[in-house]
């Protein structure tokens, strides 16, 4: 094995970092009473039969939560955050996860196997139960995949003396595991974290505190009878397959190691086709992070992994990693607080670190690691378990586990209208890729600030851009709504109400007109208006010269322009899906209401404590300003910003019912006759739109709708309607807009 | 009746304008010889069974060219101008059409009846051939349809005594025709334009030319047995059902009548639901216009019809309307250049005209309009008759016509890639504009700027943007085709050859890359481009200090830039419509090729003259200009505009091979090899376009490409690529795609 000569030879420039990586996460649901949930997996998760993200583990409530792969430790922990956040906000809103590796205090009895369509995997989980006991099978952790960059890879190849890369990517893997085992006890002193366990559930009392049960043979290992060579591949996967055969084992992957070679379902695959990657499984749960395992403990991982092919291999590979099986147990076992024994050679392994920084000049930040894991050297109690073990109270973490699950059970509440990480994309695609993950849609960004995605279940692919811009639509239907001309076009010529108007390129022409409008309610304004400039409103009529004068106006500003009338009434958006109607919202202009108490700017700012309310359309409202237009609108009404409002007095604040300069959204869908949404619906199919966001102008909402009496005009219809307002509202329910298309995109996984 | 009482109390701004028109254009098609061509209908036009715009009235080579309805006689006319272009241009290239009423010399046995489908319509022809005679039926005029506005017919009923608005109209219209007929005369002096008859035409010489012999006793008309009363809707009616009925006229339509009324299939109707408009048949071919009728004569004619509803309605009128009868018959066989007899009361019109346009206050234009008439009135030579009297030579006015009708000819085959009267718009939607009018599917502009089309085929309504951007494309498509990053990874994932390279958001990131890169051809740019700030072009690769520029240059223009494979080789844009390559392009940069005798800056001057070449992307090619960018480039050669060059030597003028920079466009369709359109089209239909626009850089188009082995590469997906620059080229056939639109869009009708 020449692998670390490779390394040592490699130019500073080799793609060293280049690696993608995958995390699974195993939690036990705990329920308000802090015992193991006893309800079922969370139905609002879907499918267990194919869910890529969030399975169950060995027990019913035994969450896992599964990232895809990922070309970063970035990546992998923001995605695994955005699965953890999906899974806490679809189990019972009292539920919550725990968030130790050794399961809270319980019985036998408390263990419910997962109840799993698959027969095999059901009686697979009963045989273990029999063979390991079911409390033991509920231990938890955090398994960590990491596949080398294929350019990485492909350059160590190239410079090495094999002729088969499949060889030699077989052989990096193997060193890497063999390595792995060898000096796993490096990361159960760092990282263990689980040091004790919970009244009943080891036969006799530990004397001590210890680093980690899991990592020990108190853990979850295989008969001490099953020995599985390391040595070369063909040992590795006869040794495996003699144990099924003899029914030693029930299956190939129950053979337990800290180390998993990765990428084909039968072991013997690895030979003809070549081990992918490896799972390291020795991660304990770390109860500090809401995500169980920290950025940095990735990033160290990596490199600690890095190291290790930076090492010279044993020469006697079974005989060493016996040994070492030893020493791990050793350290495992011992005292938290105590140091390493002489044996660890630790320095070994942080040299290689620092070799590897050095020799391919990593970032600084490599180094502040390899400082950290120093300093957890020289003093024990800086390591997980040594910061757990403060925590042990009366022999018990059960108190710890249960205010570390309370506050990442608040925090995945919080702010529920976004998705934590991904808080830069729009709030709509947020909950939609919530959606997707929720219901296990395969999902990948194709480009974030873009908003576009890439949503799959099996052989079928759906992107969606920008949260409802989908292959259900057809490609002119949006473009006929971009065009305001051509929409009202659209929607008159099918019968629906749209405001009388007239196009003039000439001011004589738009004159000759006037006969025709003199009496009425207009709008005179440009055919393209950009923010508002050139439009006049005649709400009761125009005398001539002032149309006159609107007419010129308007014509500064294009050389078409449009005299229409004006509708009074109450502006709602309809938001329309695939023919029905499935959200009805008024928006009101900002404004506060007074109490009698307080005064109008102290009034906006307790409206502006809504926790809904935040800056550049991060939240689904906005922060109202005092600013110069507000301060000019208070003054039109006679208010000041000190003046105190009698209770249910109204002041406005704006003149424009934005939600962007802080509006209100009120959700009326409940309210709004049927007869309305209806015709909303029927406006969008008529144009053929599959989502659609149709303004309509009512002047009474008591008298009801028709197409031949529709009692309401139809101002715009918009192509790519806003979702997430409806959903996240100042007043009423709100309505869930994404599940529906997801719904609608997969209607085979409903 | 109290009609004109009505209008001449009507407020100013009444909208009296306010009217719809149509017109329908017979002509009698014409081969090389000058004979009436024996040619069937032209197959290029599709099917007559529905085409709404070209159809054959009496005789196979009799086209009658109907236009849409038309909100102005100016848009009237511009359809007209279209539908009379894409005649010319789907007939034999040498075929024309005669610009006169008077059929050429000819004789019965040169008319061959309409070959329709209908077997009534073929029956009716017959039957009229036999009570006409053929010749007779080859008479060629034009009909001026015209529809009041709903606003102007609103206004004055509300202000007339009427309870019921169809009753009103009927009225209105009827009163309309009787003016009509009474004061027909007035146009017959004016527009009468069939002066003399071919040899063999009449059965008798007449003694003199004369206005209209189609106006005439000599013309079109009925029986002199058939009576049909205009005194009232119900004697009309019945009347000519009296007719139909003891089958002295075959079919309601045989009552050939200067006016008729509109908008229902059999005249009853007209009773019950109203009369829609009126259809003026009097109007001879004006054989100096392209169209056959100016934009003057619509437009005065319009005026002639206003003032006819301002004059008193006669009080007798079968007796008013009979001796109407007579005078015009007498004007319209009296010699061209005799003045109007003095029972002629041009005067009332006249005064009706200017009352109109006074009391209304219409635009100088309509004064002009009644100026240029009063000339008329004044001296006959200025009447068509008048004119055209001066072009008999021997009695025969077929040399005029051949002269006409072969200047119509070239004007129809000019600027071929445009549609005369929408050359504002894109030219590829001209060109669909065009294959719509052709083939029969209903065109409406639904907005002209932003190139928006509606199309139809009774209930089949497809929308069409820019040409191709339609229904067939489902949203999400071209969305991902506008994004280069989403392009490149839907690509790349379905195998297809991209080219290689990273995103990065840290220039350390980028470096560290620099491994992986340092030997091969790159591109260093910021992910969006602008103008093509900031790209770096290593094509033998970079050096470390060099690369280090690059991405500080990059990172100036975005936060996220891309490190690319520079692919080196020709560009090739692939046209490929539903799985289909159909077109390929080579786009060469501006160059001129010497021949020894004339000066780089003469070759330019002599390329220019292309008649595809032509400013602003009106034109299928751009005119080259000598500027600054050119001259530099031509110093970069040590050439300079009075440069001779050699014969076969060739100056670059331009770096890009943009068409817009003046360009030549190269069709090369034929020569690629299929394995490209292949790949191109599996490209489109791996991402789900329907239609798009594929660039490929090939190296080497004489090695064969596959999926395995592309030797190729895919730079760029367009998602609404231009259609007109693959159809009139510089250099190859060209393809026509357009019509490929049409067909796809309306399978049904092809």
């Amino acid at each position: 094995m020449t692998m670390n000569y490779l390394l040592q030879q490699a130019p500073q420039n080799l793609p060293i970092l280049q690696a993608s990586f995958g995390l699974e996460r195993e939690s036990l649901r705990m329920n308000a009473a802090h015992h193991i949930a006893q309800t079922s997996h969370p139905e609002k998760l879907g499918s267990r039969n194919f869910h890529p993200y969030i399975q169950t583990d060995y027990s019913e409530s035994q969450l896992e939560l599964i990232t895809p792969v990922s070309s970063s430790t970035k990546e992998a922990r923001r995605v695994l955050g955005a699965i953890t956040e999906v899974a806490y906000r679809s189990m019972e809103a009292d539920e919550y996860l725990w968030p130790l590796s050794m399961p809270p205090k319980a019985s036998e009895e408390d263990i419910r196997i997962a109840q799993l369509d698959d027969a095999f995997e059901y009686q697979y989980r009963q045989g273990l139960g029999q063979r390991y006991g079911k409390l033991l099978q509920s231990m938890s952790g955090i398994h960590y995949n990491m596949e080398l960059g294929p350019d990485l890879i492909q350059q160590l190849f190239e410079t090495s003396s094999y002729s088969s890369r499949l060889a030699f990517t077989n052989d990096l893997y193997l060193k890497l595991a063999q390595q792995f085992l060898r000096y796993r006890w490096f990361l159960t002193y760092l990282y263990g974290a689980s040091p004790i366990a919970e009244t009943g559930f080891l036969k006799e009392d530990l004397e001590h505190p210890v680093r980690s049960l899991r990592n020990s043979s108190y853990g979850y290992v295989n008969a001490s009878t099953i020995h599985v060579s390391f040595a070369d591949l063909a040992s590795y996967v006869r040794d495996i397959e003699h144990y099924v055969e003899t029914g030693d084992l029930s299956a190939e992957k129950e053979f337990y190691s800290a180390v998993r070679l990765r990428g084909h379902k039968h072991n013997r695959a690895y030979l003809t086709e070549g081990i992918r990657y490896l799972e390291f499984r020795c991660f304990d749960l770390n109860p500090f992070d809401t995500l169980a395992i920290s950025q940095e403990t990735l990033d160290t991982v990596h490199l600690f992994a890095l190291a290790l092919l930076w090492i010279d291999s044993p020469e006697q590979v079974d005989e060493t990693l016996k040994t070492a099986t030893e020493l791990n147990n050793q350290i495992a076992l011992a005292h938290p607080l105590t140091p390493l024994p002489l044996e660890a050679d630790a320095q070994t392994i942080l040299d290689a670190m620092e070799a590897i920084i050095s020799h391919f000049q990593l970032e600084e930040y490599y180094q502040d690691l390899v400082d950290t894991v120093k300093q957890q050297l020289a003093q024990p109690e800086l390591t997980l378990s040594g910061q757990l073990v403060r925590q042990v109270k009366d022999q018990s973490l059960q108190e710890f586990g249960r205010m570390q699950g309370q506050t990442f059970h608040d925090h995945a509440w919080s702010a529920p209208y976004a998705l934590k990480g991904y808080e830069e994309m729009e709030l709509s695609t947020q909950m939609l890729m919530f959606d997707a993950i929720q219901k296990g849609v395969h999902l990948e960004i194709l480009d974030e600030e873009d908003q576009f995605l890439k949503l799959w279940h099996k052989d079928h692919v759906e992107y969606v851009k920008n949260g409802n811009m989908t292959s259900k639509d057809n490609y002119v239907v949006p473009l006929a709504m971009a065009n305001k001309t051509v929409t009202k076009k659209i929607l008159a010529r099918a019968g629906f109400p749209v405001p009388a108007g007239a196009e003039f390129s000439s001011k004589a022409a738009a004159l000759r007109y006037y006969g025709q409008i003199e009496k009425r309610a207009i709008v005179v304004k440009p055919k393209s208006t950009n923010f508002g400039l050139g439009i006049s409103i005649f709400q009761d009529g125009a005398n001539l010269a002032d149309y006159e004068k609107a007419l010129d106006i308007a014509f500064l500003e294009d050389t078409q322009i449009l005299v229409e009338e004006f509708i009074a009434g109450t502006e709602y958006r309809f938001f329309v899906l695939d023919g029905r109607c499935e959200a009805v919202l008024l928006r009101v202009a900002a404004n506060v209401v007074g109490d009698g108490i307080h005064t109008i700017a102290e009034l906006v700012d307790l409206k502006n404590q809504d926790p809904l309310r935040g800056r550049d359309h991060r939240s689904p409202l906005e922060i109202i300003n005092l600013g110069e237009i507000e301060l000019l609108m208070l003054d039109q009404q006679g208010y000041r910003p000190d003046t105190i409002l009698e209770a249910g007095q109204k002041a406005e604040l704006r003149g424009n019912s934005n939600i962007s300069t802080g509006g209100d959204s009120i959700d009326v869908t409940n309210q709004m006759d049927e007869s309305y949404k209806q015709l909303a619906a029927d406006m969008a199919t008529s144009i053929g739109a599959w989502v659609c966001g149709v303004d309509l102008i009512i002047p009474d909402t008591t008298l009801p709708s028709s197409k031949e009496t529709p009692n309401c005009t139809c101002i715009e219809l918009n192509f790519n309607p806003s979702m997430y307002m409806h959903t996240y509202c100042y007043q009423g329910p709100g309505q869930a807009l994404t599940p529906k298309i997801i719904a609608k995109l997969f209607p085979e996984i409903v």
